[in-house]
């Protein structure tokens, strides 16, 4: 696989992840428009890569995201009102595409989590978070709108804690996003983090890579799909998986008391 | 603005607020009919009136609201089925308004919190419960049905926690109510539920009045429609939304880091 | 009424609540299709019983199901792929049922509640679990899929808990079952169980039937009908309800400060 050059990303690709460093330390990692499309160019490039297992997003600094960046919003004000249209959707398109990516996308969160940086997390399979990060929807207190991630994040941590986090701007840290379900972890410090982190893409690497991307697929798709529609095609999914490679090999593994190929 | 003239409630405004207190203690701020009808008048008067950027809901004499009214459910057998059907769905009415108010809702929850009074807080945008309230829909040991607050239960505190608390009548405290997400906050006293509403009006003031209500509008309409056209929409809001009034304001207080005109 | 003859489930009838034991502890109560089979034809024959109040259902030996019978398994290997997508269908079937019986619907777990287990939990009303049980989705871990429970569990812990545990095969104990909203109680030994057990039984014995049964079908409809139609259609079943024999009976026993007859 040829990863892709990227001047507001670091890649690294190591053991079945690959690690995506959000690298804008001087704005606090403000997802530009450039970083919005290499950040697609790279889901892209390894969306259909079986090799690549998971992959790890983070920031460069000591912060995740802290949302749009100013500086396209004053070159938009330039182009005018169609720019900043575009702008806004493209970042929701990036957040279609994360959601649907077929491995398990796991971010760690640490220092501003803000804005667009607070709906990338909204689209995590695994999320880690230090305790002292700082989450927030700061874009009513600014006169505009949660616009692509308001979505994303009343899907994420329900109505109930959307529209208060919406309406008042307020800010949380990872003890606080742990309780509202937007985080599956709340680590101390960075040991913890990354401690974290290693165990849980450990834990992916003990589940088949076939049977996660079309898991994940199906675990989407209940939210949109009718019941026994998709109770239908879930048993037409579940005789291939059981009679195909990854089954075979699984359940073979599991009566010789082994690991699975896939897990070695 | 001219407030409607009320029997079953008290109304004062101040400082973009507006405060509605559920007025008849004797009976626990039982949900009347006249008291429904009261409160969706207020709602209409003041929807479309921007200096109101908040409404308060909250009950007199150390409750919220005990439920539907005893007394005009004995006045609807004398006339008959048909009674109790739009005395029934009127209440139903006011949640569908009440939800959708582009306002900020905050309720006050105190004492009890049963039945029709726990739906109400079911549409709010922040709910700040002292400890020691009483929830519970206690409908089917009274052999009848949540009928009209069961979608606004289920919405809010999802399928599983409505059920069982349907299907037992079972009481809980603010504690559990915030451990369920029914409310945003669990006071451990009067002094403590002051100052959470107090903080909370003061963080909603911060936010553009026109972004917090099409923003509350956008969040409610996530759950209703299709997700890229819902995208789509957002991305022009967020256009007209940038490079409006607000926008303009907002984004420049914060170049010139001082606080924006509605903010003030 | 007579109870079906069963040799997979031991089944008892005590004061309104039927007793259902999972009964292959030699396999941790593994799901066979033959128990699969039995529990649809109990969940039959009591749905139209009124005085069946509640279902019990738990797994003899001190687990309460560890997921599919690997037996099943192979000899549906020796049919061919057509045998397995019936079996993974037929257990769908089981929670598509299991979900609408207008009983409430009591779970007791302890042990290993894994995959297909796992999947019963998420249908239940009222969900008791010792905090030592081991909850988890294997089956990405077996080379295979969750996948007629991929439904019911995002609709019970919601999608960023199910994607997590789906990726991963993590394992949690009651404690995190709490936590996640899986269960609504999570007692610390033997005795805690039984004790809330009897309690909610007793709550559920205070309802009344009709009530309940219809009130289970109205929150179950939230989730899938337009909220407009599903308000009228509920102020309807209201004045159904307080002009039939349950509300006047309901109704009167409160005015008279009495328990209503069903809870005698």
């Amino acid at each position: 696989m040829t990863l892709p050059n990227c001047e507001t990303l670091l890649l690294e690709q190591a053991g079945g992840v690959l690690h995506v460093t959000l690298n804008r330390p001087d704005s606090r990692n403000a997802m530009s428009l450039a970083m919005v499309e290499e950040l697609r160019t790279v889901l892209a490039a390894v969306r259909t890569v079986p090799d690549v297992r998971a992959l790890v997003l983070r920031g460069a600094g000591g912060h995740f995201c802290a949302g749009g960046d100013i500086k396209d919003m004053a070159s938009a004000r330039a182009t005018g009102g169609d720019a900043y249209r575009s702008l806004n959707r493209a970042f929701g398109s990036l957040l279609e595409e994360a959601q649907a990516q077929p491995q398990a996308l796991v971010v760690v969160l640490e220092g501003a989590v803000l804005g667009g940086g607070f709906g990338l997390a909204c689209v995590s399979d695994i999320a880690i978070a230090h305790v002292g990060a700082q989450f927030g929807l700061p874009e009513t207190s600014l006169g505009v709108l949660p616009a692509q991630i308001a979505p994303f994040v009343v899907k994420r941590i329900g109505l109930t804690q959307a529209r208060r986090l919406a309406l008042t701007a307020a800010r949380f840290d990872g003890f606080d996003a742990l309780r509202l379900g937007l985080v599956h972890f709340a680590e101390a410090d960075t040991a913890g983090v990354e401690q974290r982190l290693a165990e849980s893409l450990e834990q992916v690497r003990r589940c088949a890579p076939g049977a996660n991307a079309r898991t994940k697929a199906l675990l989407l798709a209940t939210e949109d799909e009718p019941l026994a529609a998709l109770l239908d095609n879930a048993a037409e999914q579940f005789a291939a998986a059981v009679t195909g490679p990854e089954g075979t090999e699984g359940t073979l593994a599991f009566v010789q008391k082994r690991k699975p190929t896939w897990a070695q």
